[in-house]
């Protein structure tokens, strides 16, 4: 599926090969389009994931959370894996083990390193504001103490990997013939109209970064 | 959010303790209307997360793959970690560092084992792949081959946890005033039409758990 070779030896497919893809722009166009990533991190009881908020920029993948978050200070420096999947239809084969999603998903292997200095928090705060939607220019600047109780994360897209599955199921050969049917369901999501806070003040109206996008794919 | 107590330490939220739940009711409500699991495992060369399908019966929640998969041989028997997460929607604050989603995610931690057994296999197997739609009864039934290649592993539901986030984003008092936009953009994930595989011969129509989907909300 690519020319692309891959990364390193632990991002090199060892299942499902004719899904991978290493070619970085397909890798980055996947992460574009997705919306929250699962990061995993090793704990002292164990693998945890969890999901969070994410936005690309250049060469790297970045994340952010309280200071206080637990998996963010055991992710300082340390190994984590960052995993962005887009589900686009249900597989639906002529026979049940050969049923599947099909799907767009990028894993990203790596060491998480604190973003530090406030010009470059605030830039990679706003890379990950706008990751769904330029929203940050349209609001109030953050304040210190906003600042103050956030950590920014980056990790090297260097050691990232994709696995696309598209189009039709594969069925055994025999089966074709037979009476089942095969096929797919497409999956979409889309944004809806936005809705005021109960609080808000009568005659805001939403910013156009927000209003633009009701009706469009998420996952464009 | 919830009387229920935390199954076990390292269950127990730290963070957004508003947002916890603990409830199974509410814990299996949740697994119920996600698509996929995001599975963490920790290997030799550090953590990985991969995009799995799932089902949940009882008080476990069953993962299949091929006997080849890397993560599943890794899973035998160890710590993994399972996060289900649906988001809701793009939750716009007065200012930047409160944006949020509004989501329902669910963390399972334990031991993957091994199903073993064809009738026990076949039974989970049966759960995974009706956990969509029931698609199972109206499919070719599995052969000796199908089963061969096919391996899968349950794990308790027993220290699972939940995170919820729903409504409007929560400004600072002195932000209300201002004159920023706050709200909810929420978001939708819908089944289309089914499309016939190219190679279905003429008069073969889709089952009836397949045409259900069209058109319902995927995280219902």
């Amino acid at each position: 599926m690519s020319d692309h070779p891959p990364p390193s030896a632990r991002t090199t497919m060892k299942r499902g090969k004719n899904r991978a893809v290493y070619s970085p722009d397909e890798i980055r166009s996947i992460l574009e389009s997705g919306l929250i990533a699962h990061v995993g991190v090793t704990t002292d009881d164990g693998p945890i994931v969890l999901p969070m908020a994410y936005g690309i920029r250049d060469d790297e993948i970045l994340l952010h959370g309280s200071v206080a978050n637990a998996m963010l200070r055991a992710g300082r420096g340390i190994d984590v894996c960052v995993t962005v999947t887009i589900v686009d239809g249900l597989v639906v084969a002529r026979s049940p083990l050969h049923n599947s999603m099909n799907y767009r998903s990028v894993v990203i292997r790596g060491t998480a390193h604190p973003v530090t200095g406030r010009a470059e928090e605030a830039a990679a705060l706003k890379v990950i504001n706008d990751h769904i939607a330029p929203i940050w220019d349209t609001a109030r600047p953050p304040s210190d103490a906003d600042y103050k109780q956030t950590m920014v994360l980056s990790i090297p897209l260097a050691e990232a990997s994709a696995k696309v599955r598209g189009g039709d199921p594969i069925d055994d050969e025999a089966d074709v013939a037979g009476p089942h049917w095969a096929g797919v369901v497409p999956l979409r999501t889309t944004w809806g109209e936005p809705i005021d806070s109960a609080d808000l003040h009568e005659g805001i109206q939403p910013p156009p970064a927000v209003t633009a996008l009701s009706g469009l794919d998420a996952h464009r």
